[in-house]
C-alpha cells in the first residue's frame, strides 16, 4: 500500500539509523542551536504566535522563555547522560553449572515518530514544543504535524530547527515539518515506519488517533495529553481563614489565557457552609474580567455551544452567565449544582474548554468519598485545607491519588512548573496513557525502549556501557548504583 | 454492566487502596513467606508440575530455582526501595514572577492486574512467576487466571501465596486466584476496575487480549510476550574456528525443553560456504535427540500441523524431518531455503511452537541486509562472529538492534539470565510494548505509574519523599543523584 509519506519516513529512517548512535553531547549541541535560533528570532516570533493564536504578547513571551527552558533541560539532561539508565550485570565464566553471560542494557530511541502541535500553545506545546523537543533528545527523528490554527509560526519555527539541522551538519530528515488536516495527519500515524505519536488536545482527537495507532498491523503507543477538568476540593478550616485570596487565586487561574490551559480548574468542591460566601467572593471576582478572545472561532462556538447545554439543565444555578457578544470573544461563566445532582450524570465530568466553572456544593465527609470514586481520571487535582485538617483525610487523599498524575496542597493547577519531578499526565481519560509525562524530563522515557547486550565485545559496546564508564554517567552495576 | 468477576475486583480494589502504601520491607517480608513456601513444599511440587507439564524433573527442579530466585530479586529490590524513581524539585517562595513550587515525584502501583499463566513454564511464568511477583512487589494486587494445563500445579502454588498473606496479615484480595478458559479470561481483561495485563504466550492469544484491552472505555496497558523465531546470524570466520561446537551448542538449544522456549532460536542464517557442512554437523546432532513429549497434545498437534504446512513448500530442502508417531512426542526437524526465497514470503518468520529450526543460506552481505530490513521484531538476535569480523559489520548490526530486545554475540539466546540487566522483550510482534520486560527486576516498572506532589506537607509526604530521606534510598533532588 501506498502512502502519500513514504518518501518523507524513508528519510527519517534513514536518518535515524545515524542519530541513535549520536553521542548525548552533540545531541545536546543541536538542541541548544535550536534554543538559541528562537532567542534570535524573538522579535519576530512574538508577534506572529501572538496574532495567530490571539494570545497577548506578555503570554506568548512567557511560553517562548518556557519553551527556552525546557530545551535547556533536556540539553542538559543528554549532555550528562545517566538517563539511559545503563545497567550491568558482570557474566562470570566459572559458574556452575552454566557461565554467567555479561549482560549490559540500556535505553534506545524507539524509531521516527509523530508529533502534533497543539492549538493552546503555539510554542511549548508546538513545534519545538516539548514532545518534539523530548523525541529528538531520546534519538528519535520528528515527523511533526503543524497545527493549522498557526501556521505561520510553525514554519517559522521549522526553519529554525532546520538551520540547526544544518549547522551541526545532521541529517534533514531528523526533523520533517508537514503541513495539513486531519487526513494527513491519520496517514502519519497509519505509516508502518512511525514508532510512537505524541498528542496534546481534545478527547476525541486523541482517542481517534489512540484507536488509530491501535489498530495498525504493528500497533504503536500513543501519547495523548487529554482533556481534564482539574478538580479543587476546598475545606472548611482553609475556608475558615483565606476564602477571599482562595476565590481571587481561583478566578484568576480559570480564566488565565481565556481558560485556554490543560489544568485549567473547570471543577471545584466547596462545603455547603461556605458556598454562598464562595460563589459571591468568585462571583465578583468573574465581573471584573474582561472579556478575551478564544484561539480561534472554532473554539469560542464550541465555548458557547456547551454553555448552551448546560444551560438547559435545571440542576444548575447560575452565577456568572457569558453573554456571546460576537465570534471569537469569551466571557467567564459558573454555575452551581449540589453533590447528589453532581453525581448522578456523568456529563457534569466533561471539559468545557474556556473560562467555565462548575462549583459542586458537598454536604459531608460521606459525599466526598462517593464523589471521589465516581470522579474520572485528570491531569490534576488540588487540596485546598488546613495541615491539621488534612490528618482525618487520608483515606480520602489517598482515593483522590489514584485519580490523578499530579496532587497540589497549596494554590492552583495552572502554571506547570518545568522541571524534573513534575509529571503532567494522569489516568484516563486525561492522559491515553498514565505513565507517562509530556512535560519535565522524564518525557524522554516516552521516546525510548531497552535492548540488553550479552557478551558484547568491549570494541563494538555503546559508551554508555563500557567498562570504564567514559561517560561518567551514573549506573547500576550488579545490582549497585554508581558512577 | 454486571461481570461475573464484579465481587473479586471489588476485594481486589479494596485491599489496593491498603496495600499501595504498604512499607516496601512489609511487602519483602510478603515475597520472602512466598519464596520460602514454595521451598516448603517443593518435593510435592516438583513432580506434580512435571506430569502436568511433561516436562522432566530436573527441567522443573530448575524452574522452581529459577522461580525462587525472581522473588528473591524483588524481594531485594522493593526493601531497597530505589526503584520507585523519588525525584523532588525543591521549592523556592522568593521566586519572581512566580514562587517556585516544590515537586516530588514517585511511582504508585497501577491499581488491580490481571496475570495470565503461561504453559510452557508451569512455575517461573506462572502462579507465583515473574509477572505475578513483579505486579505484587509494585504493589498491585494480582487477578491471576492459571493456565488449564497445569491447574493442580497452579492450585497448589495459590495455596502458598494466600498462606503468605495470611502469616503477613494482609488482605486476601492482594492475591485472587481464577479458573476457566478463553470467555474468563476475556471478561477479567474487561473488567472495569483492571488496570494492566500481563500475558505470556502466542501471538493470537496475546492480540486477541490486546485488542480487547484497546478496546475497553478506558483503555490499559497489555504486557504480551508472544511469539519470536529467535534469529542467529552466523559468519564466517567464526564458522571457520569453531562449526561443530556452534553445531553443538545450537541443536541443544533448540531443542531443550522440547523447543519448546520462548527463546527458542528457530532460524539461522549461514553463509553459502558453510551451508552444506553445517546443515550436516547439525543434522548428526538432531539424529542424537531422542523424542520429547510436549506441554500436552494440542500442542503437539499444532507442531506437526505446521511441519506438515512447510512440508508443502518446494523451496524448503529437508535436513531433518519429523516422524509423527503419537499424539504427545515430538521429534525436532530442520529445513534449508536459499535467502531469495525466504525474502519472499514472511511466512517463513512465523513462529512453529517445538523443536524445528529453518536454515536459510545467503549468499553476501547485500542479502544480509535485505534481510534484516525484512526481519519482524524478536526477542533475541544472536550473531556469532569473530571480534575483528564485527568491524565491517556495524551498519548492520546497528539495523538488528532495531529488530530486537536482546543482542548475544555468544553462545544460544535460551537460559534467560534473570537479573538487573536482562532485558526480556522486543519489538512487535514479540511483544505488545518494545518498551517492557517480563524478566528481571525492571520489569517492576510495567507496574507503575508516576505521581507528582506539590507542596505537600512533610507530615504527609510517602517516606520516599521526605526530607530527611528516611529510606535512604538514591533520589534525584534538584537534578542530582543522590542519597
Amino acid at each position: 500500500m501506498k502512502n502519500t509519506f513514504d518518501a518523507i519516513f524513508e528519510q527519517a529512517q534513514d536518518a535515524f539509523l545515524s542519530y541513535k548512535h549520536l553521542s548525548g553531547k552533540k545531541k545536546a549541541g543541536f538542541l541548544n542551536e535550536i534554543a538559541n535560533g528562537l532567542e534570535r528570532i524573538k522579535t519576530k516570533l512574538i508577534p506572529l504566535a501572538s496574532s495567530e493564536s490571539n494570545l497577548p504578547e506578555g503570554r506568548i513571551t512567557g511560553e517562548l522563555g518556557r519553551t527556552v527552558g525546557q530545551i535547556r533541560l533536556f540539553e542538559k539532561l543528554i549532555e550528562e547522560g545517566s538517563w539511559v539508565e545503563a545497567t550491568i550485570d558482570d557474566g562470570n565464566p566459572k559458574r556452575t553449572p552454566a557461565p554467567k553471560p555479561d549482560i549490559r542494557r540500556m535505553l534506545f530511541p524507539l524509531g521516527p515518530v509523530v508529533v502534533f502541535g497543539a492549538s493552546n500553545f503555539p510554542l511549548a506545546f508546538s513545534t519545538a514544543g516539548g514532545d518534539t523537543i523530548s523525541a529528538l533528545a531520546a534519538g528519535c527523528p520528528v515527523i511533526y504535524k503543524a497545527h493549522p490554527a498557526h501556521p505561520k509560526t510553525s514554519k517559522l519555527v521549522a526553519e529554525v530547527i532546520k538551520e540547526a539541522l544544518s549547522v551541526s551538519s545532521l541529517p534533514e530528515g531528523i526533523f520533517i515539518h508537514v503541513e495539513g488536516g486531519i487526513p494527513e495527519g491519520q496517514e502519519l500515524v497509519k505509516h508502518p515506519t512511525a514508532k510512537a505519536v505524541a498528542f496534546t488536545g481534545s478527547y476525541y482527537g486523541g482517542m481517534a488517533l489512540f484507536e488509530l495507532a491501535s489498530q495498525r498491523e504493528e500497533p504503536i503507543p500513543v501519547y495523548a495529553e487529554m482533556g481534564s477538568v482539574n478538580p479543587v476540593f476546598a475545606f472548611k478550616n482553609k475556608l475558615e481563614i483565606e476564602l477571599d485570596n482562595l476565590a481571587r487565586s481561583y478566578a484568576a487561574s480559570l480564566t488565565l489565557g481565556a481558560g485556554q490551559f490543560c489544568t485549567n480548574p473547570g471543577l471545584i468542591f466547596i462545603p455547603e457552609t461556605y458556598a454562598k460566601q464562595f460563589s459571591q467572593a468568585v462571583q465578583s471576582e468573574l465581573n471584573e474580567v474582561v472579556e478575551a478572545p478564544m484561539l480561534h472561532e472554532g473554539i469560542a462556538k464550541s465555548y458557547y455551544a456547551a454553555l448552551d447545554q448546560f444551560q438547559q439543565r435545571q440542576e444548575l444555578d447560575w452565577i456568572k452567565v457569558s453573554e456571546k457578544k460576537d465570534l471569537i470573544n469569551s466571557q467567564p461563566a459558573m454555575a452551581k449544582i449540589k453533590a447528589k445532582d453532581w453525581l448522578k450524570d456523568k456529563k457534569f465530568q466533561e471539559e468545557v474548554f474556556g473560562p467555565f466553572a462548575l462549583m459542586v456544593v458537598y454536604n459531608d465527609e460521606h459525599e466526598l468519598f462517593q464523589i471521589a470514586k465516581k470522579l474520572h481520571g485528570q491531569l490534576t487535582i488540588s487540596i485546598w485545607a488546613e495541615e491539621k485538617e488534612l490528618q482525618d483525610k487520608l483515606n480520602l487523599i489517598s482515593l483522590l491519588e489514584e485519580k490523578c498524575g499530579r496532587l497540589l496542597f497549596k494554590g492552583v493547577p495552572t502554571g506547570v512548573e518545568v522541571g524534573h519531578a513534575m509529571h503532567h499526565g494522569g489516568p484516563f481519560p486525561s492522559t491515553t496513557d498514565s505513565r507517562s509525562t509530556s512535560v519535565g524530563s522524564y518525557a524522554i522515557k516516552r521516546f525510548a525502549r531497552p535492548i540488553s547486550f550479552q557478551d558484547m565485545p568491549q570494541s563494538l559496546i555503546p559508551e554508555a556501557l563500557a567498562d570504564s564508564n567514559p561517560l561518567g554517567i551514573w549506573r547500576m552495576v550488579n545490582g549497585e548504583i554508581k558512577k
